[in-house]
């Protein structure tokens, strides 16, 4: 079988990798419907993660059960099934709390890149839809894997409400579907930070009510005037910079929310300085599991159409286009095709 | 008149003070029946804030109107009254939504170690008992203007609810009082965090169930044994340090919370460590003034008797034993008298 491999910053091929089998009783092999490329993929693409060799690369993933692990119950051969990036039993403690991505028995997904997957404690992990997805629905669904999974938690972790003043700070695939799920959840006003006409297109399209093309403290003064003086009940930082959460946590209204949902890369909190702020902050790898059954129900419902970030497609053996692609702001996310 | 002067690093002196007037129109000169000395005020007693010369000290209150400017309409000359720390108009956006020690017009009081006081915002700062009450119920009135006040706030903001399990980091006043807070909130498990056999005692007479000795990651690593190895659902950091907030986050189960009430010293958070914790972090500066309604009733009818942290009662002018004996950890706290 091939898969994509990173073999070094900017170097990943389609490459013969292993086949994945069984290898625990839990598990399940799926056939990928469709995979996709993440933003968190760009971290070590562009060299910014410490590598430990040739990695198989992708963790969003949808597709038809294959074989399962003889102690898998609840999922059986022939369902299309969803997972997220991070496996988990879904009955310990953390996974009852709503926190399946710090499960006690967590295993990181990877390798979905690839035709075929193999996914740990399968009965945790994935959930299966009614019946096998019309074609066009795949998309949506894949989507739900993780980057409307990830968005949906930015706008729950930072306590979107009805009626909240909401800013998205990031304008790629998770801080679009930030706006759609603040959206969803009744948010009245949504501030998409963004200069990139395509992606302003996009965020107004999934329910932004204004565009601010300023950054940083120019960005956060522009917030200020939008909201009296106040600024935002809830702000969604999608990208993991320091600059992002500094422009997000002076935003933010005394008594507000922060969420912050991609690895953060070179950010340091001073404590006295946040601790003025008065801000709520909360975060941490997208517990997607919590959330999948209610977003495959608004996709098969038609509420949503979260796929329209997906904005190139290729098949799988050009992944290194999409990667150079999604590198270059060419494209906000790639959909790869087995 | 004499008042707390704070002259230098340990030099706390009784002095002569110019006597506090009206300035605004909307302040008020209250006349101290009691005040303390609060755990904050040793940090620039100790020379670990930066000075500006020579500083009144105190910011707890409460006492008898004597005078209100010609804008004040709610706060009479003669009623019995407790305001914080933090002069607010209360009708601001901020205040509105419970933050009003992030007030727009936000004034920090000062100059409380003294029989006179003038409190900016009178109408927004100060809340009236309904009599001037019995003076053995004084110095519980005078707990509610700040430290209990900061120690609610604690519990509230790390989401303490019916059933919670809750640490409480530092044995300090407020500490204690984040206890018998938790308490109130209905906690069903309150590990209290301290190695002195006096405030033990007390936090066990507030309702704590579970006493925990070890510091830094031993401490750490004995509430995760009470717990199941899951950790607490809230963990309420009353000290400041670098190290009292790491212990915290790391005795906080994924998606617990934790709150922080006082001015960090010396604490830089990781992004990415934090990121990885799953925990909720919000703090500052306690919005006293939201819940003195509230608290001023449960000492009205009896059902909290926070004045037990007060374990050294002085005459004011002995105000420089009253620090000496807080900074050497002799009392948990000293009352002042006029």
């Amino acid at each position: 079988m091939r898969g994509a491999v990173l073999y070094g910053p900017g170097d990943v091929r389609y490459d013969e990798r292993p086949e994945p089998a069984i290898v625990e009783k839990t598990d399940a092999i799926i056939r990928m419907s469709v995979t996709c490329i993440c933003g968190s993929d760009l971290w070590p693409y562009r060299g910014l993660n410490p590598s430990n060799g040739p990695a198989p690369m992708g963790h969003e993933y949808c597709g038809i059960v294959e074989e399962v692990g003889r102690s898998v119950s609840s999922i059986k051969p022939g369902q299309f099934v969803i997972g997220s990036f991070a496996a988990s039993d879904n009955t310990c403690a953390h996974c009852r709390a709503g926190y399946q991505s710090s499960c006690a028995h967590r295993e990181w997904v990877t390798g979905a890149q690839a035709p075929l997957l193999r996914v740990p404690m399968a009965d945790g992990t994935l959930v299966a839809t009614a019946e096998v997805p019309a074609a066009d629905l795949v998309p949506d669904f894949l989507a739900v894997s993780d980057v409307l999974g990830t968005g949906w938690f930015a706008a729950d972790a930072a306590n979107v409400k009805p009626g909240s003043t909401v800013v998205v700070v990031g304008d790629g695939a998770v801080g679009l579907l930030g706006v759609l799920s603040a959206k969803q959840m009744g948010a009245e006003r949504i501030i998409a930070m963004s200069r990139h006409a395509s992606r302003q297109k996009l965020a107004r399209e999934f329910g932004a009510t204004d565009i601010v093309t300023e950054r940083g403290d120019d960005g956060v003064e522009r917030v200020k005037e939008l909201t009296g003086g106040v600024g935002a009940d809830s702000v969604l930082e999608c990208v993991g910079t320091y600059e992002a959460m500094m422009q997000s946590i002076r935003s933010t209204r005394p008594g507000g929310s922060i969420s912050y949902v991609g690895v953060p890369h070179g950010v340091e909190l001073d404590g006295a300085e946040l601790f003025y702020t008065h801000v709520h902050l909360h975060g941490g790898p997208a517990p997607v599991r919590r959330y999948l059954p209610k977003l495959i129900q608004l996709v098969q419902n038609g509420s949503i159409n979260p796929a329209k970030v997906f904005d190139l497609e290729l098949p799988l053996e050009q992944v290194a286009e999409g990667y150079r692609a999604m590198d270059e702001r060419r494209a906000i996310k790639t959909l790869l095709r087995a």
